[in-house]
């Protein structure tokens, strides 16, 4: 069923460059951050880092549909009512994140954090001339040569979370010729995707392990001490999920003994408190969860938000619909 | 011509195992650091990382061939003999460089050595957030929303040097989606390739720009200080060629006035000297001269060793042959 208007919510201090793709039949509601008086709203769009969602939702009368701009809502579920319609950031943020995904291999795989860390030192060295930070892994016969750099060339990627980014991160492997597996929830063909079931056999199969799932009951922990010990020596985990998926203590144990890599951009906690043993422990590479967060991604955001508006005015079924069963 | 028997010198160190792959008729001999007798050699497979080269060069005696694993041979041309051939390296380098080369990209655009100076102070940060770094760049309304990092879709990156590595570039980036300019000596279509005298035009107009050409009179000192002028505001400038294309002071001058970003695994002086202003020099990353050498590389020298070999013995043309007029 169509219908004539409808009443937006967004940030108060959305610049209007944002508004741009929108129909004229929206009223768009400011929603301030910290609201004083009952707000009506019939589509709410969250913004990306309010903390108090809970708290500025009690303000607003009469929403309908809550539209994350984030691909996890794990932070919505719990205190969303059923009957709102909840749509999550499925797609937007395919290409930020599947760039730092490709940035945080690539990166690991160079050992372009050891070479900073020499470089801040004022050192020409090479990782393989440092003994106190070489592992014996890269290539078929490490100790041939001093190993320097490694390739990404021949290696098995495994991709845990085979949705929307999953296959972003895929595309974006294909040139450099990797062995690709994959894991989702649902098991299916062409491509071949794993169930879950099949972790154990395909981890230690993998050189480079890629976490990118939601946030559910199912994956919280999902990666922990047993996990962490059937990975390849020298195999890099990398965490583009959410923090919980990976027990911490067992990845700081496991990265001590110097027998993995690990690149994170979500951790828990979160964030990493400044005395915490994460930040030293050896190869891993620590970003504070900006691997979604670029300049274009805001604008792609609202570009989505604008369609999804479209599509409720014309009493369209919505994308990205979350069902609580589904997620 | 073919003939019947080839005495292959090689390093007096190297593995048996980078060997499976010569014919029968080789003959190998082992060339030591500092030989103290005359060799005999038909076929010099240079190492890599041999300093002396021009005075071993003077213990062998009847060399026809000079193969170096190298793909630049600025350091033996200006002793080698006019009637030795000399054969390059190129083609062996292609997936390490590239490789390296996407790395030193993307991780400048992630702002991965600025992460990784935070992660040595316990401090969860985003790269916005520090007034210090901020540079006022990435996408089209920097100002909108905290710049964390920076997208490679939609940029325009600049491959100076179209050669064997310029392509493996250019087949890496490709699912970026970005926007690929070339230039080589000599212009030609499909795909399409501007000469050196485009380097003005083309310069103000890329986001990346990625110097992969020979050192040679006409490379030498390519990017001084009004090339660098000529380059956007924020803009990466990459050297995995050779240090003194780059006019390095007018690089740390650049730099220091943070118009630009660089990445460079190729320096002038090289190594840099401990105190060199180029270590701290704000928004670049350095490595000291490895992008090509990973372990599975050595391997890929050989194989192209032992190719180049059975082509000898057969009286083939070899391959990656260097004309002195045409480098």
């Amino acid at each position: 069923m169509s219908v004539d208007s409808v009443r937006v919510g967004i940030d108060a201090s959305l610049k209007p460059e944002l508004l741009q793709g929108f129909p004229p039949e929206v009223v768009f509601v400011r929603v301030p951050e910290h609201p004083t008086e009952v707000l009506d709203v019939d589509f709410w769009i969250l913004s990306f880092h309010r903390k108090n969602v809970a708290e500025v939702f009690g303000w607003l009368r009469g929403v309908k549909v809550v539209q994350s701009m984030m691909a996890g809502v794990d932070w919505i579920l719990p205190w969303l009512p059923k009957d709102v319609l909840l749509c999550d950031g499925r797609g937007i943020h395919d290409i930020s994140t599947s760039e730092w995904v490709l940035s945080a291999v690539l990166a690991t795989l160079k050992r372009l954090p050891a070479y900073r860390d020499k470089q801040l030192r004022g050192q020409w060295r090479g990782w393989g001339d440092s003994g106190d930070e070489l592992m014996d892994t890269g290539g078929e016969h490490p100790e041939q040569y001093r190993v320097q750099c490694d390739d990404l060339s021949g290696k098995t990627v495994l991709i845990v979370g085979y949705g929307s980014i999953g296959q972003a991160i895929e595309q974006r492997l294909q040139p450099f010729g990797v062995n690709v597996q994959r894991i989702a929830r649902t098991a299916r063909l062409t491509p071949e995707v794993h169930d879950g079931g099949s972790l154990d056999t395909l981890l230690p199969l993998a050189d480079i392990v890629i976490l990118i799932v939601p946030l559910t009951d199912a994956t919280r922990g999902m990666i922990g001490a047993a996990k962490l010990a059937k990975m390849k020596k020298g195999a890099l985990l990398v965490n583009a999920a959410r923090g919980p998926v990976v027990d911490t203590d067992a990845l700081v144990e496991a990265l001590n003994t110097r027998r993995i890599f690990a690149a994170l951009d979500v951790t828990d906690p979160e964030p990493v408190p400044a005395d915490h043993p994460l930040w030293t422990a050896p190869n891993c590479l620590i970003t504070p969860h900006i691997a979604g967060s670029t300049p274009q991604f805001v604008h792609r955001a609202y570009r989505f938000g604008a369609e999804q508006v479209k599509r409720y005015l014309a009493g369209e079924t919505l994308e990205n619909l979350v069902s609580d069963a589904g997620y």
